[in-house]
């Protein structure tokens, strides 16, 4: 028996709709396909274009398909699909972005963001309990908004933030102080791994070829536990550095990983 | 090397949606997806569950989206769906109906019907020239309509038509006799094989266990070729009938197969 790497499709067939624009890059068929298959689930992925002047004319005719199992939003959707949601749980609220949708059994489409809970059943994977730990997050952008929420959600006792848009630093710095009181905010201008248990790039810094670190980190100690969200290549220069200083280090495919199971748990076709 | 079923889905993949109210029991993926995967086409059938209610709240979002490589429609809206077009070849516009749609690269949607053609194309692969000829057609429903009218295209030069429903024979009469003015209509209450070099049957009598004939027919001459468009069983009463009487026969298999080819000619991926 070989491993089958998408169902057959047939009449009885429902599909998950990956929304985006463009669409041809993405490789979440490569993902969520097979998982699909491995549960004996009659459900397909497929990404969906569609061209991002026409996201709003085109969403309600898509909620009205009888055999859509669920919706999937990437870029440039994830803010404008909040308003497609008839609930939206938690930490979709909390991030202001959403990118999967369910419908429920009374016709409700629910929804929230999977970007950073992906991050921290990762980590969970690699063997860290990040209840009380201090974690240095560089960017605060779309993922790392979504990352700094989910962490903050799992109990880290202090966050570090760093990115070169104040903008986005300070109101990130305030939603956490809204939401999760408990978790300390420190916004340093220059930044050092040192006094951290947890380093996560959350920039696409290291993506390109001839990228170093996203900015100095000085000294990692080698209880420190790296973690590089950028998917390719497998090795960033901030993987190398850390597997040189003696850490646990994590990429990107084990975010991937982590954030196709909770989505398809979210979509209940978790294993 | 393996037949392939169906192409792999990745985020180039075009599909072509079947809209229907049900899609549960469609078989088209079964026929359309090997044939894509043939021929090498990133491309993939999916059937689009639309709740009968919806489908103009729904048809303008599909419309959208950028990697749509064309829309069928079965049943109940190869009517509805003609709003949907901005323009339509002959034939759909003869029959009323269309059941393909196909977005040209100046944005148009372009529609056509292959019911009839379908059934043209499986007859000429039974080697049988059409032009000329006389043949009965039994059923003039939506399957009927189009085979009528796809027989007189072709230049058959009489068409006996026999309908339970009257005011559909007579609406069909008219169609044909002002699209086709060559060809002579005759309408007769009570129907006989004999005369005629075709006969098809485009009821769904013989679909049910128990059903005989569509309706009585008499002697039929080994040289009438005959065509049972049910596709199910294999062997219906009327395709036994003519077999017995040494006819060449057909049945719904070699239908679909004909308007599957005309369909998939039609939007660019035929072989």
């Amino acid at each position: 028996m070989t491993t089958q790497r998408q169902a057959l499709v047939t009449g009885a067939t429902r599909f998950i709709g990956l929304v985006g624009d463009p669409v041809s890059q993405v490789r979440s068929p490569d993902f969520y396909n097979p998982r699909l298959a491995r549960v004996g689930a009659n459900v397909v992925l497929i990404p969906l274009h569609v061209p991002a002047d026409r996201f709003e004319a085109t969403m309600p005719g898509l909620q009205q398909l009888g055999n859509l199992a669920g919706l999937l939003f990437t870029v440039p959707f994830k803010e404008r699909a909040v308003a497609f949601a008839d609930e939206i749980l938690p930490v979709g609220l909390q991030v202001g972005a959403i990118n999967a949708m369910r419908r429920n059994p009374d016709g409700h489409w629910i929804s929230d963001i999977f970007d950073g809970i992906g991050l921290v059943r990762a980590l969970e994977g690699m063997g860290v309990t990040l209840t009380g730990q201090r974690a240095l997050l560089l960017g605060a952008g779309g993922a790392g908004r979504a990352i700094a929420l989910s962490l903050a959600r799992a109990g880290v006792r202090g966050l570090t933030l760093f990115d070169l848009d104040a903008v986005r630093v300070s109101r990130l710095t305030a939603d956490i102080a809204h939401f999760y009181p408990a978790c300390a905010v420190a916004t340093p201008r220059i930044v050092a791994a040192n006094g951290h248990d947890v380093v996560v790039n959350a920039t696409p810094v290291g993506m390109a070829p001839g990228d170093g670190l996203p900015t100095p980190l000085g000294l990692l100690d080698p209880a420190c536990v790296v973690f590089d969200i950028v998917p390719k290549p497998d090795v960033t220069p901030l993987m190398q550095y850390a597997t040189e200083a003696g850490c646990r280090v994590g990429g990107g495919q084990l975010m991937i990983d982590g954030q196709a199971d909770a989505v398809l748990d979210f979509l209940g076709f978790g294993t």
